[in-house]
């Protein structure tokens, strides 16, 4: 039997309880004849116990000295599961992300992987060849010149995954506390089904619709490597559900998934000039000020001026404020309005590109439940709506109904 | 001006506000033109917290394992470190064991250093011309093919010592919570004297006769590269102790001080059979259970049977009993006794190789004062006899006067 590539985050190893837990899963796979390569994260909290020391000795401490603290966090954690793996008679040895050859680029807090050293790669398969269980420290890696480095949020999955690649696993399995991925939140819809298997652009549009399974990164680098994994639980023996390249089977499901993101908040530029660069102005000082700008809607001009309506992330509407007030002074446009009870839902399907009609399903559901869209986006495979919050979850049902989705 | 390596240990960044402490004081030196390598502990008490929590998961952790948990401790002082002079606008940068470099041998928990990787010395070199401190993590290093070792008790020391040759530094100081080597213990004689100059043997036999101030092998390693160090207190700006190759002058002090050992415990083989080979034996039981043992005597023969007196530390009783015990049944001596309340009293002094009569002079010292003198052990340059333990106190206030140490 092949090789199993294994992640689990830091609630799954939380304390010595849960470290011993992780180490009898990983023993059960082991026994059934399976070589293993676990990734795990920092015990949960101990990443922000270690900002927080941070911030008590220098308040904006360097990314590259945070970089050195925060590694610790995964390195305390394969030490103690190589430990309860020795003590349950498995044989284990820990990498941390250097040790493993992961190398990065020296963007620290959040480096990319670039590469892996092939000697350390080696001797990861030499351990894997002499029956022992390899760990590795998630979330870090090291640059060309030996600087230790982190990949910032979603870090540990992505870690898995470049492993997976690293090894040629034949599966990566992501521990999380779902069991996988839902066609919409079970506790809006209690007839929610799992979905046994999904593309990689499915779930890549249902991260960024708000699905909190995924960072998009990770998925994005196992689509561009290929790399086949399942997001299953830690606390069941439950399958998952399997992200993979896209096969024809796949495109008989119209929509795969609806999500629902209440993370948002609703900005209207009113009575903008309508004149080139305007619009291109206001997006650059928001990019420059790392506001990430999720749907955008440019309503017809009229009059020779034009509203600008767009959506961020509630916790960014502030820094979002400060950046456009400036600009939208010095161009003459008439205010700055921000909402934030408001809501996005989102199909996403693969099948959508060769059926039609999905929009228009998707609106009659929401009008017949009563609702009313503020704004609409869509792209190849998704359509996303801005309703008012309060009727959010009632338009995820509608919606969820009106294709078929529930059990 | 040139290079000085500087040593803080635990309690020196016991915690954030120590940590800033030492900040401060690592700038003070950089403020009057030196360049500054810095190689810290770990925060005191939480080497001892890793193992404990290592001994939840696993009784007997594996030593390899543990040492990538323990590395952790030094590894969150250097980053910390680096941050507080980054606050106090001294540019720094930290490197763990490995990322300085340090090659060890494979004996983990216990490692010793075999030698640098030139890559790494080059690549603190350029950090110091940029005018950046360098802070190394102590107690650590790798293996050559990248596993994580540490050096064991007094690690922090070698390693600082080690980083001195490495980089050839001007000097190295060795931060403590004492400010020097004293010529015998102040709280037991008041008039003791801090003594400027010690030479490396000096040094060495002080920390064999119970001196605190640092392990032997940290004296040994800077004895055999030559490598000048400084104790110093981190409280104060006193000059310390300087240990050196001995010189023309230094002969000239008969004794330059003073020990008192309490940690001792005697152990009597009785009525041993006087035939080759069974002292031997004996030590060999003894070694092979890893009991340190320090002074051994053996009286004169009488009637074919004979006592071997030893003494061990007192926390290696039980092991030493275990080890001798069935060997005292086997060859038919007649038994094994153990005395704690004991204590041992060196003199210690390089002038003792070209000055006679110092044994005689402590033994009257000894004798004046109403000692009975149990063991007597010498070297080149030490003499140590075991006293009760009650008047060891007087013993050590009565030799410190003899030889004019005082102040």
């Amino acid at each position: 039997m092949g090789l199993i590539v294994q992640k689990y985050g830091g609630t799954s190893v939380g304390d010595v309880a849960r470290i011993k837990n992780v180490a009898s899963r990983v023993a059960r796979w082991k026994g059934e004849g399976h070589s293993l390569a676990v990734v795990v994260s920092a015990r949960s909290g101990v990443t922000n116990e270690l900002i927080a020391r941070a911030k008590e000795v220098k308040a904006q401490p360097s990314d590259r000295e945070l970089d050195v603290l925060l590694a610790i966090g995964e390195q305390e954690t394969i030490a103690l599961l190589a430990m309860a793996l020795h003590d349950i008679g498995v044989p284990a040895v820990s990498f941390t992300g250097a040790q493993a050859g992961i190398i990065t680029d020296d963007v620290h807090t959040k480096a990319r992987i670039r590469q892996f050293r092939p000697g350390r790669v080696a001797e990861m398969r030499k351990c894997l060849g002499r029956g022992e269980v390899v760990i590795v420290a998630g979330f870090q890696g090291e640059t060309e010149d030996g600087r230790v480095t982190t990949l910032g949020r979603g870090g540990s999955d992505l870690s898995a995954i470049a492993i997976a690649h690293a090894l040629g696993a034949e599966s990566c399995q992501i521990y999380t506390d779902v069991d996988g991925v839902y066609t919409t939140d079970p506790r809006i819809v209690p007839g929610a089904r799992k979905i046994p298997e999904l593309s990689y652009e499915e779930m890549l549009e249902m991260a960024s619709a708000g699905s909190k399974v995924m960072q998009a990164r990770s998925v994005e680098f196992a689509n561009k490597y290929g790399v086949r994994f399942e997001v299953r639980s830690s606390m069941n023996e439950n399958p998952g559900t399997i992200v993979k390249e896209e096969d024809d089977g796949m495109e008989q499901v119209v929509v795969r998934g609806v999500s629902l993101d209440r993370n948002q908040a609703k900005v209207t530029v009113a009575g903008v000039p309508d004149r080139p660069g305007v619009a291109a102005r206001l997006f650059g000082v928001l990019a420059a000020a790392s506001v990430n700008v999720d749907m955008i809607v440019q309503n017809v001009s009229a009059s020779g001026v034009t509203d600008i309506s767009f959506t961020v992330s509630r916790d960014e509407l502030a820094k979002a404020r400060a950046a456009a007030e400036p600009l939208v002074r010095e161009v003459g446009a008439s205010g700055f309005s921000a909402r934030e009870g408001i809501a996005k839902i989102s199909v996403v399907g693969i099948g959508m590109r060769s059926h039609g009609g999905v929009a228009a399903g998707m609106f009659e559901a929401l009008a017949a439940a009563g609702l009313n869209i503020q704004m609409i986006s869509t792209s190849e495979i998704k359509i996303s709506v801005i309703v008012d919050e309060a009727n959010a979850e009632k338009g995820v049902r509608a919606v969820h109904d009106k294709f078929g989705l529930g059990g």
